[in-house]
């Protein structure tokens, strides 16, 4: 028997919002400890790890570790009905091939219950090793967000580097080349609004845009992201969700663009 | 000799918003009690009746009864050119095969006239005896939208049960099943926020959801939609203009589809 | 060595909005007295002509008269990444084959740089002889861009016809036909919001609406705009860009459709 009552169902809505253009299908993994997810996307280039803790649900039972498949595309449908005040409380009886999301108005004069099918899904859970990162920058969501549209304008990859000033996305197209600077910046009026570098090492990499693009759906989760690099390690953008959890996404940085970038003789 | 003149012009505007992709080409009937249309929709499912009393217009005349055919779309096109504000005037010359609207902006400084050419359209004007209904629900107008749009997410029909607690909608698709309960409440703070069950008898009844979605471009006319179900009948579903009249939607419930969602064993 | 400094960074990616579907490819002329453009549009219909006087950069330098050939299409595409408080400054060496775009953030806490590269672009610069017009219509441009719009959902040209009283808007179309009619208005609260007529003789002349409603692309630079007409001139519709210039459009009257409109005796 699962049930999980989240008093703040609009985070759940925005999880899904900021992944299933990435993955399809998943599992959602549930123990005593929370309600997780970890999927690679239909490319199998980047990763995706949830997290939600059970002690920021208003009521969380989960007698034993279930693993739910479900198509997020169909679940993300589902959870558009609730409304954004809704309560939502996520349902399974023990051996069920169904999940139930339920959702309850504020005022509790409207209660939906949605009922999906789950389906099988071959997966196996990755170890993610904890890791040094030579450099960690925490910014706004929304500034990181808007360089990766703005870059995509005019090439397909980016290259962050970062020293102890700042960080630069630099990309190069048909039309011509872009650099932004983001300068450290922790004098700022909210906390939110600060540009932190934290930084053992300098380093320089290069991701593809479309996925940098696509990480930042979850902009609406936080106001802030924190982007951990190493020269040997899978990018890590993580949003953090309230009180409770995070999603991370995981991408490796592009070899052979970062040398033709970075050695290419000018012609 | 017809010249109706409407200070609040934007009722006019939403009208045409609301029927102008449920119906193509429709007969205006003009009185000395009211401006008025009944229409079928262009697949001949659901009826459209439209009334404006005379008593609403600023200054009404109209010499002698007319029936004047318009394209709904080509008016839509003019009445969309004019302001949110603009006082409307319809204008027609005895004989004439023309319509005129006149717009006025609220300073008189800009004034505008439209002329439409008539068509001529068959059409018997059916008589919709009045009739008692079982069910009658009145509720918020934009939570009716919510529900016919997102149940539309799931599945193609949905069954509306009545019962003294309150209405449930429920459809069945591909990817699940969904049941919204809203639940008779008439302790809010303002009247168009309540939800009212007039229950004689409860009702269960199937219908298509693409024609429900339809009808409900109509929201933007009225906070409030009333509902009325009756098991040999077609719902009406109401929307009252102002102080001068209503929009209409009627449509037979699916007989079929009502016995499966009903009936069926589960597999 | 060429360096401009635009405080008010916002008013040339205005600029580019409101040119960049009318024009592709044009040189912008840059000489001590300010940054300026004259281009036919694709079609070799229409001419725009802009000026940035010098005076309103905060830093204006420019050794000798450049002329730089740009892709509008891509210049848009970089200034888009400009913030709309950000500080533009256009900068470029001597005899070199890119134009740099720097855009830096009110705090100075995001400096971007945008290269791009220069073309070769024939064109010749016409001589526009200064000319007394007929009629000359000030008006909220808001209001002008609405007609516009509003007039091209019926038909595909529009007579613009001045009187001392007034300025009227005319067009026919297969649905049926329309006039506006603004009229002269001083008594304003604000003095954006008047509609002016400066006429020394009345004028009618015929106009096709999509160069007009492309034109209207620039209403976001000024509230106002000025119409001059002369039954043997082309148009000129003018937006004032804030204290420091203009963007000016040209466009010939089109005389067969004018003659249609008013002589063609009705069916």
């Amino acid at each position: 028997m699962l049930e999980l009552r989240l008093v703040q169902g609009s985070l759940l809505k925005k999880v899904l919002e900021s992944i299933k253009d990435l993955v399809n299908d998943a599992n959602f993994d549930c123990s005593s400890s929370g309600f997780s997810l970890q999927a690679m996307d239909s490319s199998h280039v980047a990763l995706v790890a949830l997290l939600l803790r059970s002690e920021g649900f208003e009521h969380y039972r989960c007698d034993r570790n279930i693993s739910m498949g479900m198509n997020l595309g169909n679940m993300s449908k589902m959870l558009k009905c609730a409304g954004n005040d809704d309560i939502i409380t996520i349902k399974a009886d023990d051996g069920s091939d169904t999940v139930t999301f339920m959702f309850e108005s504020p005022t509790q004069d409207k209660i939906s219950d949605f009922e999906m099918k789950l389906m099988d899904i071959d997966s196996e859970h990755l170890g993610i090793p904890e890791a040094e990162y030579q450099s960690i920058v925490t910014m706004p969501s929304a500034e990181f967000a808007r360089i990766c549209k703005d870059l995509s304008g005019i090439g397909d990859t980016v290259v962050i580097s970062v020293t102890k000033e700042g960080v630069k996305f630099s990309t190069r197209g048909d039309i011509g080349t872009a650099n932004i600077v983001c300068r450290q910046n922790t004098t700022v009026d909210k906390p939110e609004e600060a540009t932190v570098i934290n930084m053992s090492e300098p380093v320089s990499l290069t991701f593809a845009l479309r996925y940098m693009n696509s990480f930042t759906k979850a902009t609406t989760l936080s106001n802030t992201v924190t982007i951990s690099l190493s020269s040997e390690l899978p990018v890590v953008v993580e949003y953090k969700i309230a009180e409770m959890g995070y999603i991370r996404f995981y991408l490796a940085p592009k070899i052979e663009e970062d040398d033709e970038g970075e050695t290419k003789p000018e012609v």
